[in-house]
């Protein structure tokens, strides 16, 4: 991480310099009347947005919610390799490696065939394929969570906090301004219970939940499965004789019903979901108060011979869920795009629903307002052209719908009752193949954006088979030059709106040369065009190179300028912008990534991480007319 | 890490649950009248210790400042790999390599032979070599490293903080009591400046610096080499083209002197270390006043043809500095020992100094007072006889006065003159040379204690030949058997004043099975005589075993019951005791410690990570009279 570019100072690197114009917090302060964004609900993907807003001090963010503080217990605790990467961009993946339970296998348990009344197990598969993320599946209270996003608010420039005891009821735009169109009514949940107020906002954005008034406000109403499934969930501190209690494990009896097991942090709690469907007629949700001892003795009835000794129940939940979404994620309808741009977002559960077996909601919750935070940052910047924001329901909705669809298919297959065809005749148990096949997705790791403005065509693909366009940017390990450290390359990014282009040399390193000195220095390169006389060199575009050598092979004073910027307010060079393939044994990038060892490449990626472009190193036009796409 | 042992509660698990009995930290609160421990300082090796101590809140520990707060800058910067795994255990080991720099490679610079005014470099060097340790050798802010001990207290049950403005002025032991007989001056350095308090210990460590009081007060002496050597010394924000600016560097010029180059932690700042002895006579520090503006000017001048612009000076510094220690670090007189025991002790620059070249001071004062933490813990727990601390004196001494030889012999070569000589024809230049040969010295792996009751005798050493007896653990990769995680070994050791064996399974398990069997029940094993009722099973000696087959191919069910003991409040069972091989190509932990596969051996590990003892697993009477020399 860098730090002390503007000056040395004492104390702890993540907490930045205070903006000067940030808002009066104290207590006793008014709420502001207009902001640029107000975002409703603390959940994960209005936390998320609120983070990345955070880094901009001059944009005004606010962030409310009807609770009086954060939660402390409960809901989705999932994370996968995906949001793990967006973590790190955010600067706490070390944190959450370090606290939480990691998902390295998973456990796979089916009626014993010859005494059906007992589970055996019958496979394991590694969670993470190898190299499929650098980071691991991992498991936390979504809690502490929460408070991890709190904090890079609070020590972002802006030293964002939330609003809590209010409530967003209402939101109307008027369509005749473009000064703070949204007019947002929030009441008070607090001690002037009932109390309304309203705050307008140039945009707003409904992270409120499956209950969402602000996408009941914009005409939203979630469709889809009615089919809804009855689960059981609950947090416990337990002892057993169950020997992969601390695996994941998914668990299916001959009669008693379905079990997820899901180990926590901390090396005593885990989860368990119990599908409530599936068990005995008498017993089901809709028919009477199912409680947490009907929960513990169904667990045990379904882990027989096994038995689970409850100490401590720390958190339960029944619920019903269906497969849903909205038909849009912005408050422009259908065939509107071309004469309006979106002021009003909806994201997470306010938007699309899930079951719980796949541990996907939360992801692509943050997921989506990790998308959104950027485009409204440029356009709030004046960077970019408000047209920009339509590609937020473009993207998200395409991946919310596949999710839907996967995430359907994957219940119906963990729900089909485990007669002895499931076997498939000595082969592996058909739950274990999909599981396999879906790791992907579940990973968070196959999303991909089609070809828009945002998302150039796959047709340089071949110089990158490895960085698909359109996906996330798959991180692998290189050699910092200057100073020999080992390191992630997708680490160079962080959540701070800015694109990267990550320019491998080929054999000769003329054409990396070249592409570096023009985007420094011609009047077409976006860089020159974009970049604003008062900002760094790199606060737009931040060229990263690689290289084919060892670091010992490589000469820094012959690199180009724009890789050793001066920077800041003392103009202090950065010498952190050079790699070079790993000579320890952690991998070829350009092996590992499918990078043409002859002709290098230069590959775009975006704010959130995605590959935007795969190009040639001197298709230098391709490159200006990308961004003169995206860039005003 | 482990947590919710006692029940869940939210928040961050770094925050132990507060001890009931700790000390009313009000500021108009008086101070306490008796403590068990006043530590005197709040340098690396005083706070090391509180930090230590403060994990114990039925300790009551005190120290004392005579500063008004934590430092900004300045002082030592350097960490090595053994510190950076006692960090570890500490707990804020990921944090200090996210933040800090890492040295991956130092590079060496000497006069080009074809022009000698300029400057060339000659070799470069691994500085951490290869599974040396499973840590980086860093450098980071003093400053920011107190603050991170500063937490590790403050998040302790007891709370523990400094007590500011308070400079110890005298100390005197009664001989004629027990009862806390050690009286401490304290003097207010702060509004009442002036004003005397005394405040009664039982114990008093003198971690006040090369001027300490406490040392005076026992009557010890700094002596040695009296040939000091002035050095400047200055953290920078410079830019320059010198191109290894972000590597450690050893410059030596042909008549302009030496330069020592730190890059710092940020990727901006770094230190200079320049020989003040070796510049023109008329620019010796001892014959004017040497400023930041000659310092920048004679670096110039030694980096020739390179230069240096500075943007920022942070901090400088000039000090002669020789090779000193005291006789001994306790108050009980050379023949003594067998009718007293000690009541203070002096730790870090109070009783050893050094040059700073090496980069060992910080290190060493940290590892001085983690040596006697936990046996300051055992004694006033009661746990062991205070003769116990006769060994702190002991082992510490002896490495001190290697630690002063080594440093000695270093700086004299680095400081010889460059003659051609010195590039020996061809081969490597002696510097380098010496500089390899010094790796593992510089690292802080070299450290040996001699055999003692707390140092088994190496008889068995065959059967562990990468784990010699009296020197650290030394960590390789396992995996968790319970979640199938990649871990460290040596990770499972926590600051916690525990000590650890480290039972390695044979081709047969029996042994390892009769081993377990016999700690929990026999009545001659140490866990059943010296834990108390009220105590986990582990509270005291932490069984940890390793198999050599891989996760998949053992039995939880079949583990021994102390492998998997009920603890805490609720009696939760702990699944986090037993290891394997690595499955995924980290290495195997038997090949890389030379464990023997076909008897397998027990390791004994004490509560500062130094390697006590290697047996042969059903060598259990050995094991037993061990620690009966050592608990009471």
């Amino acid at each position: 991480m860098q730090f002390y570019l503007d000056g040395f100072r004492a104390g702890d690197p993540d907490i930045s310099t205070a903006a000067a114009n940030r808002r009066d917090r104290d207590p006793h302060a008014p709420l502001p009347e207009k902001v640029d964004v107000l975002i409703a609900g603390t959940g994960p993907a209005g936390l998320c947005l609120a983070a990345q807003l955070a880094q901009f001090p001059d944009i005004d963010t606010m962030i409310v919610e009807a609770s009086p503080c954060n939660i402390n217990k409960g809901k989705a605790d999932g994370i996968n390799t995906r949001t793990m990467e967006m973590f790190q961009a955010f600067g706490f993946a070390d944190k959450v490696k370090r606290e939480s339970y990691w998902v390295n296998q998973t456990a796979f348990w089916m009626p014993d065939r010859d005494a059906p009344g007992n589970i055996t197990r019958v496979g394991r598969v590694q969670d993470v394929a190898d190299d499929s993320s650098e980071m691991p599946h991992i498991l936390i209270n979504q809690a502490r969570l929460h408070q991890l996003f709190l904090d890079v608010m609070r020590n972002a420039p802006s030293r964002l906090a939330p609003d809590y005891n209010w409530s967003v009821k209402d939101v109307s735009i008027d369509p005749t301004t473009d000064d703070h169109p949204v007019t947002v009514t929030l009441e008070d949940t607090g001690v002037d219970w009932g109390a309304i107020r309203t705050v307008r906002a140039n945009y707003v954005v409904g992270c409120d939940g499956a209950r969402s008034n602000v996408r009941r406000a914009i005409g939203g109403e979630l469709h889809g499965d009615a089919a809804h499934q009855a689960w059981g969930v609950m947090d416990i501190l337990a002892n057993t004789d169950f020997p992969d209690v601390r695996q994941k494990c998914l668990i299916t009896s001959a009669r008693e019903g379905n079990v997820l097991i899901l180990p926590r942090e901390g090396g005593y709690l885990f989860r368990m979901y119990v599908e409530l469907d599936k068990l005995r007629a008498g017993e089901r949700v809709a028919e009477r108060g199912f409680g947490q001892d009907d929960m513990i003795a169904a667990a045990n009835r379904i882990m027989h011979p096994y038995t689970i000794d409850v100490k401590e129940v720390v958190w339960w939940s029944i619920y019903e869920i269906g497969h849903r979404m909205t038909d849009r994620f912005d408050d422009v309808p259908e065939g509107e795009s071309p004469s309006r741009t979106p002021r009003v977002f909806t994201a997470g559960d306010a938007c699309h629903t899930h079951s719980p077996k796949a541990g996907q909601g939360m992801n692509v919750s943050m997921q989506d307002s990790f998308n959104l935070g950027w485009k409204l940052a440029h356009v709030l910047q004046g960077r970019a052209d408000a047209r920009l924001l339509h590609s937020y329901s473009a993207e998200r909705w395409a991946e919310a719908k596949r999710l839907v669809e996967t995430d359907h298919e994957w219940a119906r297959i963990m729900s089909a009752p485990p007669g002895t065809s499931a076997l498939d005749d000595g082969t592996e148990p058909r739950f274990i193949r999909a599981f396999k096949d879906n790791l992907e997705f579940t990973g968070g790791l196959a999303v991909h954006y089609a070809e828009s403005d945002l998302i150039g065509p796959a047709t340089h693909q071949g110089l990158a088979t490895g960085l698909p366009v359109g996906r996330r940017f798959h991180s692998a390990p290189v050699v910092r030059v200057a100073d020999a450290k080992q390191m992630q390359l997708g680490h160079a990014a962080q959540a701070d709106g800015r694109w990267r282009i990550y320019a491998f040399a080929g054999r000769e390193h003329d054409a990396l040369h070249r592409l570096a000195l023009w985007l420094e220095t011609d009047p077409a390169s976006p860089v020159v065009k974009y970049t604003r006389q008062t900002e760094d060199i790199d606060a737009l575009i931040d060229l990263r190179a690689v290289f084919p050598q060892t670091f010992d092979q490589l000469a820094l004073e012959t690199m180009p300028p724009l890789l050793r910027p001066t920077k800041g307010r003392l103009g202090l060079q950065d010498h952190e912008k050079i790699f070079c393939v790993d000579h320890k044994g952690a991998g070829d990038v350009y092996d590992m990534r499918g990078i043409d060892r002859g002709q290098g490449c230069m590959v775009v990626v975006r704010p959130d991480q995605y590959t935007a472009h795969v190009l040639p190193l001197d298709h230098v036009d391709t490159l200006g007319r990308f961004f003169d796409g995206i860039f005003a």
